[in-house]
């Protein structure tokens, strides 16, 4: 483990690290924000809990820190922040043309077909290895949320889904709510899944809801602008399953919003103290 | 005038234009945020004042736009926040090698010396062309302020105490405060201005603090394990000069702080409502 950056940031201090990451088999960056109550000398000091994001399709570990401004949030309520890749990374690792599958496209699943299964395993890399790893640092409380935008935003959703008492509360930007019915997750499961669709309902939100053993409640803030809204977002579709399954959700459409880190930038900071209301609670 | 982005931003919008300089002969790009005053349907609706802000070497219009966190600030107080380019761009326009000269480090003077001279007057672009430009639109209310970063902070500093009159209120980050007697300032200035240093002085604010007819207050920040702190950027400097002349200076020196966006995102909140507060002076 190596810390490849380490900038002071609100106090407290944002940090990039490179790991080797055995689940994925190579190297992953992962930025971590500390808070100042991280600081020993801090007078509010002692254990935080950690939020989890998942970005998008394209990002490594740095478009959240330097575009999203939660540093100023996490400051305020003490939560540490923890922004891995979004697939594993090197030359041995399989990829493909086109930004949407391979390096920069994990999907947070666990790929079963050849190439992808030799190294895309995102799923247990941010369910398991990645807290195992981050909260072995006894300043991680142990209390854990999850959020991400997009394809990141689908990853939060479906771990959370799956996963009953592992998260306090879960959030998500403009999630691709449904991939098994998209363009983009389409093409992603196909290749990392293969073409037995039955497979994919495990990955997909909008299904996982009519059997969540867990009722948490779902923020999700959706640009009324995003470019992406009707062929590859389709929150409509979660709003029906949550109806159905009579799991709370709260979806915003925010209206002129789009599909960038101006959007993001713009509620971090609700979704933020979502998160840190539902971490203070006692477990 | 092309508006080549436009992003919904804390309730305002982030647009980015590309217009004619014909001062720079050649086509700039320019980041505007609007905060939400801006609109006629919004209560609060009028003329809004403008910072002007000056970003650092190597930097384009797009890095304070993404990563200062300065439109929830700036939706805050009302205020347009302009983001020029560091240099004329473009293959007619003369470059070097090396990130500190030519394109993206165009240093906020006027050049004198071929080849840079027949591009390279970015002082008259942002002292006049551009707020003519910016302006011209009804909605900016007339009020200015200007601030920067390091290359930025110091055309910053040197455009304020070179007129008098023009800006409410000057800042700047980890500012080149005596470019004159620094590796950065003396590879630029020699190239630009001339082996001559007596046409340096005029863009030297350490040198131009004496003489300054206007006494502005400058408000500095200045991280405190900023790599440049000693070779590049000598705050100590502004500040004897500015003990020397009388002139008022806020320097804070931040400590664990480095030279990057991190540092600018911590503090420019502190820094708008600085300037926030003289542009809501009556002038």
């Amino acid at each position: 483990m190596e810390r490849i950056e380490h900038h002071a940031s609100f106090g407290g201090w944002q940090d990039v690290y490179r790991h080797r990451s055995e689940v994925l088999d190579c190297d992953m960056e992962v930025g971590v924000y500390f808070p100042p109550q991280a600081d020993p000398g801090h007078p509010d000091h002692g254990p935080c809990p950690v939020l989890y994001w998942l970005s998008g399709l394209t990002c490594s570990a740095q478009n959240f820190i330097t575009k999203a401004g939660a540093q100023r949030h996490a400051a305020e309520h003490g939560l540490i922040l923890v922004a891995p890749d979004t697939s594993p990374r090197g030359d041995a690792v399989a990829d493909a043309e086109g930004y949407d599958l391979g390096q920069g496209a994990g999907f947070y699943v666990n790929a079963t077909q050849a190439p992808w299964d030799a190294h895309y395993r995102m799923y247990d890399y941010i369910v398991d290895e990645l807290p195992a790893w981050v909260e072995a640092d006894p300043v991680a409380s142990g209390a854990r949320a999850i959020s991400g935008h997009s394809m990141g935003g689908h990853g939060a959703l479906v771990i959370a889904l799956r996963n009953p008492g592992r998260y306090r509360s879960v959030s998500a930007f403009s999630p691709i709510v449904a991939p098994s019915r998209v363009p983009w997750g389409e093409k992603a499961f196909g290749a990392y899944l293969g073409a037995d669709r039955d497979a994919w309902a495990a990955y997909d939100a909008v299904a996982l809801v009519a059997g969540a053993e867990e009722r948490l409640p779902l923020l999700v803030d959706q640009g009324g602008d995003d470019e992406f809204l009707s062929g590859q977002l389709k929150p409509e579709l979660l709003q029906a399953a949550c109806d159905a399954a009579g799991h709370p959700l709260t979806l915003r459409l925010q209206p002129g919003y789009d599909h960038s880190y101006y959007f993001i930038a713009s509620f971090i900071g609700e979704h933020i103290a979502h998160h840190a209301r539902a971490l203070r609670r006692k477990a």
